[in-house]
């Protein structure tokens, strides 16, 4: 059967509607927060409640899909076979949790492995940023152009700088680098909506030494539409199954941030 | 005379939103962006358009009122006797410039030195940061509640990764060991919502090692309304009429933050 990816993009974004619905409405109530892995890697019942949302929906409307969540709402999955949503319930849960504000929505399909609709809704500032494989990236129905190019010393891009005291890792020295020659960092705590931010032109780049699968998966798919890059800090295609370096950019600034800064482990 | 303060802001507010339409339309047309001190400091002809457009407003309806603003319309301001508007007409020029987003207007109005009337406009976000002295804080007509206090080590704080490499000042390793010690950090690129976000309780606190008055003068007058604090790095009243160091807060963050990493010079 040949899925109407653009029909499929409709349904998505309608559940997308009503899953931040669902979140506005619990912000209204005091909400209960746990840790996971670290103290600072949070999850609350709201996450948990997204994320069946759209489990019971997409089972319950497409039982042959596949499904894979940040809570683990599905059984785990082990191939990108057939049809695949991967989502994030809430991208930012550190946000929402502290700011009730800068957190979203992701909401990806693959088939076969490759991206057809990809869905990042920051959910307080009412954009649903949106794409469909070769129909174009879109903010709240408006196309957004293709990207030009700046010089990486006129560049802002996107960059926690909690990176630079994280012990974990060892590209403290390359990040100080990229950040003393571009002309500017930010960081707003959603990967999801910074990758977005990259495809909308907000960003030149944007880079993170850790991310899941679900934190990039729809976001990247906006980005291919508006001719920007995304792979590892090695330049490798981003695997969807297990988590990883991720740096995204325009595609010029994207080539020179992996060759010059970060493309050989330090 | 005795000032209607409440009077005064309905209409610094009107004055705002009619500020903030001649900025949206300018989106549309090519914007003209100039350097001023560095490479990195732009200004375009809307920032100027817009300081004159209040500037004009002031002159006329309060002949007897001063005026401070970034791009000097005005003539130099050598005291803050009297009345005086402290103007910022976009904070975040570099957002303006790559974004079109994520930028404010900044209008304080003080009085004998004292801080009487605070907006900070978030123009794409659509949200309104205001406040008149004594009478509480708001977004858009919406009281905020005094803030809570977290323990430094589950605050989040608005800090740029870029004074990590700048090497102008000596406060490197402070920042190095408060970006380890806090939950995390974040960046959105216009001190005037970073404020305004502490005051309304989506950052714990804040920090630059260089602001100017107008960066600051209006939203600082709002965290007095909820309980929060306004210093240099050494706890020193901040000035309005010259550069500084600016670190804002919750109560207890506030001061752990100056006396376990800023307080004394390095």
């Amino acid at each position: 059967m040949t899925m109407n990816w653009i029909e499929l993009e409709k349904i998505a974004q309608e559940w997308t509607y009503e899953a931040a619905n669902i979140i506005k409405d619990s912000l209204a109530k005091p909400i209960h927060i746990e840790a996971k892995s670290n103290p600072n890697d949070l999850v609350t019942e709201v996450d948990r409640a997204i994320e069946s949302y759209f489990f019971d929906k997409i089972s319950k409307t497409y039982p042959d899909h596949h499904f894979l969540g940040e809570e683990g709402v599905a059984e785990e999955l082990e191939s990108l076979e057939g049809t695949v949503w991967i989502i994030d319930p809430i991208d930012g849960t550190m946000n929402f949790v502290h700011q009730k504000y800068n957190f979203a929505i992701s909401v990806a399909i693959y088939h076969e492995g490759v991206g057809m609709v990809g869905i990042v809704y920051d959910v307080m500032s009412d954009e649903l940023f949106h794409a469909v494989k070769g129909h174009g990236a879109y903010i709240n129905g408006k196309e957004l152009v293709p990207v030009k190019e700046r010089p990486l010393h006129e560049s802002v891009i996107g960059l926690n700088a909690r990176w630079i005291v994280d012990g974990k890792h060892s590209y403290r020295n390359p990040l100080l680098a990229l950040i003393r020659d571009v002309r500017s960092v930010r960081s707003y705590g959603s990967a999801a909506i910074e990758i977005a931010y990259v495809a909308a032109d907000r960003l030149d780049g944007y880079l993170s030494v850790n991310l899941s699968p679900w934190d990039y998966a729809a976001a990247v798919i906006l980005l291919e539409e508006v001719g920007c890059q995304a792979s590892t800090f090695q330049g490798e295609p981003l695997m969807l199954l297990t988590p990883s370096t991720v740096i995204v950019g325009k595609p010029h600034l994207h080539k020179e941030m992996i060759s010059a800064y970060l493309g050989e482990e330090q």
